[in-house]
C-alpha cells in the first residue's frame, strides 16, 4: 500500500505501478478513470480537493453524452435524477415596456436520437454516477492528493512494457474519502497520464503547453434556486433579451432552475482582470435578472443553492499530449462560455475518445499510433468549440434590435444561430476528420451515414423473437469494434453466398487455407471476440426469417441476430437500410468503440476490412 | 409479538388484531398484501409452505398486468427480468409429414398499450418482486403457518370499528423465512380476511363455498428447459398442431422454453382421475414432443428447471365473499387452463380489485356498499374467463384439419379464435358491469372511452416544460380517484369561465356559499387530495399555453398539469380528445384507484360528480 513507508519516516517514498494515472476527479477524469476501470484497465485517480463536489457547477447533458451514458448502462439513472429540458423559449423587448414570449422551438434540433432533449442535473449527482460505479469495480478517487511533480522518461516512451511517466504525489491531508491520511508523498509511476485538472492544469502547465485564445468582456453571474415566479416559461430553458440586458434559464432537478444573468463588469471586475467576489452576491445578481424578466416577478428565496460570477476565456490548448504518454483532457484543453452547455459534455467525451485507444494499446490489441488520433479528433473539435462560442455568446450577450437599435440581436437572427448551431451543441454532428482509423472510402455504400460521425439510432427487431430493438442497444462501450453486417435479403441465395463466404473469413482454428483475411489471424475466436462483436442485420421479413439460417461464425447468441422490419405492432422499423442509404448488395459498416463510423466496406469487402485493421490493430 | 405466550406453556395462545389477514402467498395473495401495505393498511400474510417457490408454475404477464405493475412502479423490473413474447408462430402439419411454419403473427392482438406484447418470467421472480418491495414497508409472509379455525361474529359485520373474524393459526415448523418457531397456536382477529390460498382453498371450503363446473379430459405435460434444438421459431410463442399431437412453446427469460405437451391420459390417469406422477417424467414428456415437432430436432437436456403433468379443470366458485368479511380470490375462485396464461394474471387482478376497495373502507373514506362490487365485477370476470378457456382448450386440443380429417381444427379457425380473444387474453378488454360505481349516463362526453373498461394510455405533454408524458403515468396505484379535466381550449374565455366555476368546487376552508358539491364537504384540501387527485387536460397549443393560467385549485404541482399536442420532436402526440372522442366543450373522466374508467361527467356537471361519489364515498 502507498504510503506506509513515507518521508515522514525519514525511509523512502512509497511507490506504485499503475497503467494510468488520472490527475483530477471531475467529469473528465472520472469519465477516464470509469471507462478505463470498466475496460479492465488498472486505472488511479487522485484529486485535490479534500470533498466531492454538492451543489453547482455544470449541470448540463446534450443528447450525445445521454448516448454515451447509455452505452455504458449508465442513463436509466441520469433520467430519473436529472430534468429533461424539451423547449428553448425566446422572450424579446414588448412595445409595452418589459419582456413577451416570442417563440417556443425544440430545445435540441437535431431529431435523429433516441434522446430528443437536454437533461440537466447538478456535476455533483452526475459525478455519482460514476464514484458509485467505479466503485463497484473497486476503484475510488485518493482525495485531497496534489502531484509536486511530473517527468517523463523520453528514451523510452516507445516502449509497451515501460512506465515512463513518473509523478510524485503529496497527500495533503484527510478528506472524507482519503484513506491515506497525513501528509506523504507518494511516486507512482505510470505506463499513461491523464491531466483532467482543470482549466488552471497543473498537468499542461508542467508540459509548457500553452493555452492559444484571450479573456472576453463579458461577465455573467449565476444563481442556482427554487423561484417563486409568475414566468409561465420558468420550466423551459430560456433565453431572454431584454432592453436591460440578458438572461439565460435553465431548469434544473426538482423544482431548482438555474439562472444565468449577464453583469456590468465595471463594478466587479479588479484592477487584475479578475472578478471581486466580495462586490457581489446571488441577492445583487438576482437584482438584476428582476430588471430583465420585468412584468415577470421572482421573489428573493430563502436561500440559495449555489452561485458564482465569471468571466468568460476562450482558449485551447496547443497540444493535448507528451509524447502520447502524457494527456490533457476537458478544462484543461479548452474553457468557453457555458451557456450552451457544452463543458462539461466536451470534457467528458475528451476521455471518452481516449479511454477505448488507451485501452486497446495497453492490452497490446492496437499499435501505439492509435493514441495520436486523440489529439488529432479533439483538438479540431475544441477549436470548433471556441470558434462556436465566439459567435454564440457575442449574439447572447448583444443588444436586442428594436426601432431604436437597429444593429441590435434580431429575434430571427438569435433563432437562426441556435438552429444553425443544434448540431454542434447537441454533439450529434461532432464530424472526425479522416485518419489511420477514419477511412472514407466506401461511403457510398451506404450514403446516409456519415464516416466519423456518430451512427444514429435506428429501429430493428430481432429475428429470433421480433422484439423491438434499437441498433444504439447493441453499440455498448465496451471497447469492441461493432461489424455490422448488413446481409441484404437472406431469401436470395446469392446473398447467403456472400455471407457464406464473408462468414468464413472468421475461422480462426483450424487455420483456413492461406487467406488474406485479417481476422484469421486471431488465435481464437475468443480472441477474435475481445476485439471484435460483429452483429448481422437482414433485409429479409419478420414473418419468414430464420435466424439459424445465419452462419453460427456471424453471432454470439440468438438475440444478436437483426433484421429490419416494422415491429409486430405496426409502429416502427423496417427503415434501417433505406435510412442508412444500403442497396440490396448489403454492406458492412464499421463503428469504432466509440460508437463513431470508422469505415464501410461492401460484404464481400475481407480484403477492405483487413486492411483497414492492420493499420493499428493487432491480432492477439 | 405473537406466540410469545404459547400453547407450549400452557398459557393463553397470543393473539393480534389486524386490519387485514391474507392467507396463502401465490399471486393473488402478495398482490393483496403489497397493495393494501402500499395504501398503509395494517395487513399479515401467512402462507403454509416453507418456501418460497423456486422454479415452474406460472409464467405469463398480459399487457394489462405490467399496466397494473406500472401503476405501482415495479414494472422496470419485471421488464429486466423478464422475456418479451412479440411473436405467437403457427405450425401446422406440412404435405410432406412433420410441421411446417403457416404463420407469424402478433402475440397481443389490442394495440391500444404502451406493452403489445406479453411477458415470461418464472413465478417465484414475479413473486420476489412483492416480497422485496413488502419487505421495506416492514410486511413479511409468516411461514409455514396455516389456518386451524375461521369464525365470523356475524352480529358484528356491518360495525366499522370491529374485528369481527377470529381466526386460529398454527405455526408449523421453521421455514426460512418464519421468525416464530415451533408448533405454537396463534389467534387473529380480523377486520377482514382474503383467502388467496389456491385452488384447494381451505378458506373457501371453511366457508361452504362450492365450485361451479367440472373436469376435462384433456391431459397436458409441462417441461421448463434450455433447449438445444433447430426449430427456428424457439423464441417465439409457438402453437403447434401435428398429426401426432399438440403443444405449445413459451419462450421464458434468459434461454429457457416452456413446453406444453398434449399428453394421451390413460397411461398415466389412476382410477381415482388423478395423474400418476410415478408412470411419467420429463424425459417421457419430451418424447412426446419430439414427435410432434418433426422434422425439427430437440435434444434431451442435462437436466429440467422443472415439469409437471395436469388435468385440466374448468370451475368457478359460487360466490366470493362470506358477509363481505372473508373473500377468496385467485385460483380459490375459479381454475382452468393455463395455456392462455390467465392464471396468475387473473388472480393478482382479484385482489388488485379488493385491494383498493378495502383500504377505503378501513380508512372510512368509503361506504361498505363499495365491498359488493367485487364480487360482481370479478365473478362475471371469472365465469367469462371459463367460458372462454372452454372454446380455446377446444380448439387447441382437436386433431388438426386435413384432407383426411375434415372435422379437424383449421389454422384459419385457430387464428380466428386466437385473435377474437385477444381482447380478452390481454386482459385489456376486461368490461365491468353498470354498478354503484360505473355510471353510463354520460358515455357520449367521450365516446372512444368505454365506461367501465381501464383508460387506454394516450401520450400527452406536460405544459409547463412540454415534456412527453403518458396519460397511465399519472394513473398511478395510490388509492385515489383521479378527475382528468378535459378543459378544451384555454385560450377560450368560455372554456376558462366554466374551468374557473368547476375549480370552485374544489375550496374547502373557508366553507363556500351553500353550495351542491361533494367535494366542498371534505374538512380541508389534504383531505380532499387523499381521496381524489385532478389533472386538467388543455387542448391548447405547447407554443402559447400559460401553465399557471389554470386554475391552481386544480393541480397539486406543476408537473401535472397537461396539454394535448404532438411532441417537440414532432413524434407523437397531439389526439388525446380525438382519440377519447371529447369534442371542444371538455369533460370530466373519473378514473378508479384501479384505471378503470368509473363515470363521465361534464365540464360543468359538479352535480353530476356529487351524486356519483356520494353513493359510496364519505367527506374525512
Amino acid at each position: 500500500m502507498p504510503g506506509k513507508d513515507s518521508d515522514i519516516n525519514g525511509s523512502k517514498p512509497a511507490s506504485e505501478a499503475v497503467d494510468v494515472l488520472v490527475v483530477g476527479a471531475g467529469p473528465a477524469g472520472l469519465m477516464a478513470a470509469f471507462a478505463l476501470a470498466r475496460a479492465g484497465i488498472n486505472v488511479k485517480i487522485i484529486d485535490k480537493r479534500p470533498v466531492k463536489v454538492a451543489a453547482g457547477q455544470a449541470d448540463g447533458i446534450q443528447p450525445r453524452t445521454l448516448e454515451v451514458f447509455k452505452s455504458f448502462g449508465l442513463s436509466d439513472r441520469l433520467m430519473k435524477e436529472g430534468t429533461q429540458l424539451h423547449v428553448a423559449a425566446f422572450y424579446n423587448p414588448s412595445k409595452g415596456g418589459g419582456i413577451e414570449l416570442t417563440d417556443r422551438v425544440p430545445d435540441v434540433t437535431a431529431q435523429d436520437t433516441n434522446f430528443p432533449f437536454e437533461v440537466t442535473l447538478h456535476q455533483g449527482a452526475i459525478e455519482a454516477i460514476f464514484h458509485d460505479n467505479m466503485r463497484d469495480m473497486g476503484v475510488e478517487v485518493s482525495r485531497p492528493v496534489v502531484p509536486l511533480s511530473i517527468e517523463v522518461d523520453e528514451r523510452r516512451v516507445e516502449d509497451p512494457e515501460a512506465y515512463p511517466v513518473r509523478v510524485v504525489l503529496r497527500h495533503v491531508g484527510s478528506g472524507d474519502d482519503d484513506e491515506d491520511n497525513g501528509r506523504e508523498t507518494e511516486i507512482v509511476n505510470a505506463k499513461y497520464v491523464l491531466g483532467a485538472d482543470g482549466a488552471h492544469s497543473w498537468v499542461r502547465k508542467n508540459l509548457n503547453i500553452a493555452m492559444e485564445g484571450e479573456q472576453t468582456q463579458y461577465v455573467w453571474g449565476v444563481v442556482d434556486l427554487v423561484p417563486d415566479t409568475d414566468l409561465p416559461d420558468i420550466r423551459n430553458k430560456c433565453a431572454i433579451h431584454s432592453d436591460n440586458g440578458s438572461c439565460m434559464i435553465i431548469p434544473r432537478e426538482g423544482d431548482k432552475v438555474r439562472l444565468y444573468i449577464q453583469l456590468d463588469g465595471k463594478d466587479i471586475i479588479d484592477g487584475h482582470g479578475r472578478v471581486d467576489k466580495t462586490k457581489a452576491g446571488p441577492d445583487m445578481i438576482l437584482d438584476v435578472a428582476r430588471k430583465t424578466l420585468h412584468p415577470f416577478t421572482i421573489r428573493t428565496p430563502e436561500s440559495y443553492d449555489w452561485w458564482t460570477i465569471y468571466i468568460i476565456g476562450q482558449r485551447v490548448a496547443e497540444r493535448f499530449s507528451f509524447h502520447d504518454r502524457v494527456f490533457i483532457a476537458g478544462d484543461a484543453c479548452h474553457t468557453h462560455s457555458p451557456k450552451a452547455g457544452q463543458g462539461m459534455n466536451a470534457s467528458m467525451h475528451d476521455s471518452y475518445n481516449l479511454a477505448w485507444k488507451l485501452a486497446h494499446v495497453l492490452r497490446g490489441t492496437a499499435r501505439r499510433s492509435l493514441l495520436r488520433t486523440y489529439e488529432l479528433e479533439r483538438r479540431q473539435y475544441a477549436q470548433d468549440l471556441i470558434s462556436f462560442d465566439k459567435k454564440f455568446a457575442k449574439l447572447f450577450s448583444g443588444k436586442p434590435y428594436s426601432e431604436l437599435n437597429l444593429d441590435g440581436v434580431s429575434h430571427a437572427e438569435f433563432l437562426k444561430a441556435f438552429q444553425t448551431f443544434g448540431g454542434f451543441t447537441s454533439g450529434l454532428g461532432v464530424q472526425y476528420a479522416d485518419s489511420d482509423i477514419i477511412s472514407l472510402r466506401y461511403q457510398h455504400l451506404a450514403k446516409n451515414v456519415p464516416i466519423g460521425r456518430r451512427l444514429p439510432p435506428q429501429p430493428l427487431l430481432r429475428a429470433a423473437d421480433s422484439r423491438p430493438v434499437d441498433l444504439h442497444d447493441f453499440l455498448v462501450s465496451d471497447t469492441r469494434f461493432k461489424l455490422l453486417v448488413f446481409t441484404g435479403d437472406t431469401r436470395n441465395p446469392e446473398q447467403m453466398a456472400k455471407v457464406g463466404v464473408f462468414a468464413k473469413a472468421f475461422i480462426t482454428t483450424p487455420k483456413p487455407e492461406p487467406s488474406s483475411s485479417f481476422f484469421a489471424e486471431f488465435s481464437s475466436s475468443a480472441a477474435l471476440r475481445k476485439v471484435f462483436d460483429i452483429i448481422p442485420i437482414s433485409s429479409e421479413k419478420k414473418r419468414t426469417i430464420k435466424y439459424n439460417a445465419i452462419p453460427k461464425l456471424l453471432w454470439e447468441h440468438w438475440s444478436k441476430v437483426l433484421v429490419d422490419d416494422v415491429e409486430m405492432s405496426g409502429r416502427r422499423g423496417g427503415r434501417a437500410y433505406e435510412a442508412f442509404g444500403i442497396d440490396a448488395a448489403g454492406a458492412v459498416i464499421v463503428v469504432r468503440p466509440d460508437g463513431y463510423v470508422a469505415t464501410i466496406a461492401p460484404l464481400d469487402g475481407i480484403s477492405v476490412l483487413s486492411s483497414y485493421f492492420r493499420a493499428f490493430i493487432k491480432p492477439i
